[in-house]
C-alpha cells in the first residue's frame, strides 16, 4: 500500500551539505526560502509575515531502511526504534518543522526564519500551527 | 518531481463515515488504535504508554485539487489558500494529529487517544512529540 507525493515546492538555503546542518533548529539553522511551484501558487495566497507555519518536508538524502537508531546520531545513546526518535533516516523520511514567515513576495517565494534542511529539499505540505 | 510513500499501518477507529468525524480532535474524537505492519515493528519497540506522539497519516478519501477553500467548511468563513488551513483536502493530503498512547499491545497494536480520522486510514510516520 502505498500513495504518490507531488512536491509543492523546494527549500533554498545556505546550507549545501550535510556537514553544515545543526543537529536541531535551535542550535542555529539560518533563514530559509520556500520557493512554490507555479501550480501550486493559489494555495499560499493568504500566507504573511508574521505567520507561524508547520512545514512537512521530504528530506531526500535520507535512509529509507532506518528501522533503529541512535538518537541525534550520538552513539552513547542507546540504540531506539526509530519511531520514539526525530531521525531523518526512516521508512518515510517527512521532515516536520514549525517556522515563522519573515516576508513573501510574488507570492511565489516565502522567507522563513530557522530552518535546518538543505538547499533543493522538496517541500510537501504547509499548515497554519495550532495550538492543542 | 515525487515521492513514494509506503504505508507503515492503519488506523483502527470506530469512525466509520465522514459524517462519524469531528471537525477538531478536542471536538470529541474516540481512542483509536495504530495497527503497524510487521515489517515495520522493530521501529515501534519503544514506544510506550503515556508517550505523547506526532502521527502522520494518509487522508486517503480527500481531493487532492484542492486549492481554495473554506476554513473548516465554513461558508460563511471567506475562502482562503488552502496552506493557510488544516482543510483535508490539499495537494499531499497528510493529517498531523497529536496523541497520546493508551497502551501498547504486541509490539503492533497501540492505542491512541483522541484521535480524528477514518477507520483504515493509512498512516504515514510516528514521531515523538518536542518541545519547540
Amino acid at each position: 500500500m502505498q500513495a504518490i507525493i507531488h512536491f509543492i515546492g523546494q527549500v533554498q538555503s545556505s546550507l549545501k551539505s550535510l556537514d553544515d546542518c545543526p543537529r536541531q533548529a535551535n542550535e542555529g539553522a539560518p533563514e530559509a526560502t520556500l520557493e512554490i511551484e507555479p501550480e501550486y501558487q493559489q494555495g499560499i495566497a493568504d500566507i504573511q509575515a508574521g505567520d507561524k507555519l508547520v512545514l512537512l518536508t521530504w528530506l531526500h538524502m535520507a535512509d529509507r531502511e532506518v528501522l533503529t537508531t541512535h538518537p541525534r546520531n550520538d552513539t552513547s545513546l542507546p540504540v531506539t526504534g526509530v519511531f520514539s526518535t526525530r531521525s531523518p533516516g526512516r521508512p518515510n523520511p517527512i521532515g516536520l518543522h514549525t517556522v515563522t514567515v519573515v516576508s513573501v513576495e510574488d507570492n511565489a517565494h516565502i522567507k522563513v526564519s530557522g530552518l535546518e534542511v538543505l538547499d533543493g529539499t522538496p517541500i510537501v505540505d504547509i499548515k497554519p500551527v495550532w495550538k492543542d
